[in-house]
């Protein structure tokens, strides 16, 4: 059966099309800096946003057209695969990530919802093999239920937190039979409403231990995958323990897991913690924790997630530029945890969606490396920084100065040779070489 | 010669004093949780907001009326140290704050700017012997003078990084020489304006390499005061390396300095961070960094670094709770890095608004001592997480767990034992707390 | 039937009570400032979040247990109906408010819907005449439905209009036939999402004769409610267009419908808005539009509408300072649009945060008196203008002076006589007086 | 004397130079929707930040270098103008605007101010006369001196108020002499800190009189210029009465001069406020009120005016496709209020920045022009509001339907004929028609 009936294989056509269902930049196996389109980026769909989803926002009831909304219970959750499948096919998406949740019904007991998830996961498998998709990560969604209330990893009672633990179990074990890439943990409720009834270190010290368990529990399955951290500050709670990158990674760092862990960055997340998703890249990539990305963009004059399909070039050229000069995404991807706006509830949407994303991130990409083979702005780097390179400036990067030694040195009254930061030229440099790709 | 000619020294007469002048509720000996008020609150006066601010924002010029504004030069500081000293004397304030360029000019060279700080620091100490007030922190100021534009301890050149690591070696001579409790340092150019023409890395390590010897220098001088990072995450950066108590302490993990500072932290740089000031104190204290307190508030619909003078009790009590729950501020102490609004430019207000913070402090101390003698959070905070005191969960919380023993448990489809959290309850108790004592 | 089985009847005990289920501030015969608390206050019920809204929130499902979920359909409608009179009775609260979605199920057609409300509105009207209880006010709820995606008022197509021109329409019939004293407006749809596929224009036009339609209806059947706009700047959209107190004023300038519609402020919104509620009700007096109050709070950390019980006395005392100054809410009142927290999920907690909420807001009543009564402010104000009341700032004020007088003036250079605005002192004699009714 | 020495006259090379001293896309006689770029866009030199500024920032000393800071006093102040004027000519840019202090001294009385300001009115006329360029404005300012601590037309004594006018006065008669198109206000300090103290009846009151004096006295003396308000939500004021577009608007309707004041609209001044640029320049145009621009850009991750050079192609692009749609700006123009980043701190980066500004804009309009001929949007809104142009739709438009037409329409239950937004598709297209010209 076909789920998605208005539109056939979407081609790279290239800039000239008028085709709405075509690409006009993803290429997937031209080669930029190195690599092919298709390496560089291994494009992820969110299933939840995709299938899951029915543009329910707090004030409004669900408006999205679904084909797949014909059947019930299990039913769904085989016509959801089958969706899934033939959706990645015809964007040419390599990739897909999920909850546990996303792919099949919760059932009246534990046991249940573990037969129910058998059944899927089976059934993904098999799609697998066929289609050659694979799954770029798998989690367990320890928040949407009501028994998380106060926290799932960090709950406030032992059997909300044994819950969650074995359906993060079961979740390593899915991922091992699915091969799944990454393991990922988004603490959605691991954090606080008000600290005057929070027991914050108890909280954060049997976060460590879930953690720990995953870990060995994933070692002695065999189950290999990376293990991702996704920060967020707040949303749902007031207060999320993964805050921010340098927050997760003063975390890990202190509960001795961080060469356990990397970081999935989404770029919603970074700007409600005040920061640019470069900004997040960057603070990952010198602590050797880039692992993935959630690509998506948010509304800066709104205070919640949004998770809008990135379509800023600047936002999506500076995050490849990142990316770039981290050295590439590894073991990682460019998932869109990005949903259709309320309003844009046509099932042709979700392709055109997607295809705005993967255009905009592949033009992104093709920019970020005409500014690194360029050196627009390792130029001004370099200059800006060259005294580092020879004398005192030296023997400070290598640790041999002393406080003493710069004492002698300024009491000479050098005149400090500072350049302009040429900001704004670099600025529309920055929008003239996104125009030329 | 005498500069508050307006008021007296200001005593504490009780909460039915009608007099502005007087304390309703800072009581010096005055036993509260064990310690006398005094002990408690360490209160210190900041020397820039006090005796050198002049009302100057950046759409106007001063307003400020200063009976030492009609001395010039270094007169003027003299003028500004016997002042500092009636101040103290007359709030009963026992300790004092400054940077390097608020107690004496800078100079023509490094050489002459040296010259002038040996005058004053000599000065202060005599004041510092016959008054018995005490340093409770220095610093340098490493951010106003152009050759900080991009960065002192990060700077671009070697010739801004020397000259700021002079003035920290200064500083430290000056902080022995005084008898300092603390030595901070607040970064207030050590972040970026724009990622693309910023080297984070090596700005980064330059810092870390930076601290270091400042650290050995203090160790070869024997200066043993406590060394504090104080984090803001922006402004005037827009992005500050030492962005919040986290972002600072993955930094100092990092680079193996975590054992060598605490951290000063500050209310309004908390909200700035999208954060409470409690929320900092607690990542603080549970890391083991908590280390001194600027005392302000900010204006939640403002998006810059107000400094006012903390008047809010809600805000004060939670500050002073954390504080006695992490064991009280040790060498540390409550610096009100506060300034009086702009249209608040009478010497008067000066004193009124270091009683308003003073009074508002030691009320916020008393309500958090009954707060937890009457345990009003914490009886809630037991009953919330009382299964982890037995069962599984105590063999959690002794890291004897497994996901698979944790799994068993949950397939036992136990209902989860979450308790409301009674919030709405608990806010309007802390009303009836700091009303009632 | 009792929906509300662990508390009695909740009564004034006074500040010693230990009694959670008492008020210890709200005294509703207590005359203050020369009427009844309960004469000043005219505290509402909620009807959505007290009986309808279970603590969903964008990441998860429901967690508060009630006594009318086990009904289904119109039965759990009428439950629901019970529960909201013996509520009101044991919190002692005259009012309540509701849309007309809460009060029953919408049906297959608008027919349906219609019969169905019929169906609860008599029970309502037997319910008000026997308890003496009353409608503060009602509207309709123009933003839930899917047909409303991209607006109701301002809608895209006239189906969508037309659907909810009836809905008010029948909203103005059920306010007269239970005798409402207010209709409110809340225009949750009624913006944009993005400027690029949004005709402002014809939107607002097309609010405009809906609003004027909606009069000319109330008048044809006799309806004489107060009409009031409820402002919020955004969410669900991303803006909406009466943003504000002022923007809600421009918009009915413009329109000619100021004389027609007061507001109802909320102070969550407020916030959201960039505003504090103080704001807001100070420009809708001095605008004659004041009209009255949805009374919660927010989290200023957090970007969305979260609607908590108000505790902060800070803003209870200062909005109810501007109710007296504005000369009391005439026939508004002060309507609980507060939710309790998703942790709080328990029955007893709906009532202990009406009782925090009223506590406060009865607190905040006596402080707000006793600040006028006191003149603790306006003795400030008097003395800060006071040269207006005279010779040349006296003709200013009687639209006598012109630029060549006030230059003349001028060129006497005359020293201006500026005085402290003594904010520091007027914040803690803020709490002062707080902290002693 | 030349002052700009290191670039000669900028000249239009287009896309392909690589001269950064040339326009790229800024070519003023090239024809795009029927005029000429230079008469679409009427850009402006900001007098204030180009030739007074410093790069102070709060927490910062001043880092240009800058030719007239070797000459003092009255002496800089003619530099300055000479400096203005070549760099207009070198920039090719026809207007520029300025603040009364930006062009002369203040002397020790109004008078002599006067006298100064006379001086070099004298010099700008003659250098006007030689040069053909023009004033888009002037203005007072009335917000830096301490005597405005409490406002300058919302003053708090007369002595400051008279004063403000009388440097209106004299900016209208400078405006006339100089033949000034529009002449500007901004209420810097016309706002409040707290309303605790502050009577906002009597300051907006007192702020119509002012407004009305004005426009009584440009009347009488025959300067015919359009009169401007310039919004600004807050900074330095806690809160600025001029809050947006729509509150300025409410303003002038309720004092009856709304057919006296279009706007002055700024970028940073908008998102700082809550909205976007196109936001205000709709609402401006809507409410026929659009006067001018402030064109820059702010930071959205800080919450203050950084008023940086317009460089995002999004912004530029949909500004002018704004500006456009209300045709045009009439007697106003583009001003960049923009400042080189304090890094930027060489005398080429000025013009290397108004370049990156100029270009921006020009690429911009042609953006805009092309959305428009290619009915980008407009198809999309066309398709969207079809059902207003028929039937019932249309019968709502003429004002001749009623909630029962409505109703009875409704009743028939129709299917609303919503359509998908295509929000995200229409974005990409956004992109690939910028990146298109």
């Amino acid at each position: 059966m076909t789920y998605f009936t208005d539109f056939d294989k979407v081609q790279f056509e290239g800039k000239s099309s008028k085709n709405p269902f075509s690409f006009k930049h993803y290429n997937p196996s031209e080669v930029v800096f190195g690599k092919t389109m298709e390496e560089h980026l291994r494009f992820a769909v969110a299933y939840w946003h995709t299938f899951n989803a029915n543009g329910t926002d707090p004030f409004g009831a669900g408006t999205m057209v679904r084909s797949w909304d014909k059947f019930d219970g299990l039913d769904r959750s085989k016509a959801r695969v089958e969706a899934n499948f033939e959706f990645m096919e015809k964007l040419n998406i390599p990739f897909y990530c999920f909850h546990d949740v996303d792919i099949a019904p919760e059932g009246a007991t534990l046991q249940e919802s573990f037969k129910n998830l058998d059944v899927i996961v089976a059934m993904l498998k098999d799609y697998q093999k066929s289609t050659g998709k694979k799954l770029l990560w798998n989690t367990a969604n320890n928040f949407t239920n009501p028994r998380y209330v106060h926290g799932a990893a960090t709950a406030a009672n032992i059997d909300s937190y044994a819950y969650a633990a074995a359906q993060v179990k079961k979740g390593l074990e899915i991922g091992k039979e699915l091969g799944a890439q990454n393991y990922v943990f988004w603490g959605g409720r691991e954090g606080y409403e008000s600290l005057i009834n929070t027991d914050m270190k108890l909280e954060q010290d049997n976060l460590a231990r879930f953690y720990q368990m995953a870990i060995d529990y994933a070692n002695e399955i065999g189950f290999d995958a990376q293990f991702l951290i996704e920060p967020k500050p707040k949303e749902p709670t007031s207060h999320q323990y993964d805050f921010d990158a340098a927050t997760t990674i003063s975390f890990l760092q202190k509960y001795g897991l961080a060469d356990k862990f990397k970081l999935n960055l989404e770029a919603n997340h970074a700007t409600l913690a005040g920061h640019t998703f470069e900004h997040e890249i960057r603070v990952a990539a010198i602590n050797g924790m880039l692992g993935s990305l959630d690509a998506n963009q948010g509304n800066m004059l709104l205070g919640w997630d949004t998770d809008e399909f990135p379509t800023d070039l600047y936002a999506t050229t500076l995050t490849m530029y990142e990316v770039l000069k981290a050295g590439g995404l590894g073991r990682g991807g460019v998932n869109f945890d990005a949903k259709v706006r309320r309003s844009s509830f046509e099932m042709d949407d979700l392709a055109l969606a997607h295809i705005a994303g993967m255009d905009s991130y592949a033009w992104g990409l093709k920019a970020a490396a005409k500014l690194i083979e360029e050196k627009v702005f390792d130029s001004v780097i370099e200059d800006k920084y060259a005294t580092f390179n020879e004398g005192l400036g030296a023997d400070v990067v290598a640790g041999k100065a002393t406080l003493k030694d710069l004492e002698a040195y300024a009491l000479t009254n050098p005149v400090p040779r500072n350049k302009s930061g040429r900001i704004e030229n670099l600025r529309l440099r920055l929008s003239e070489v996104i125009f030329s790709v």
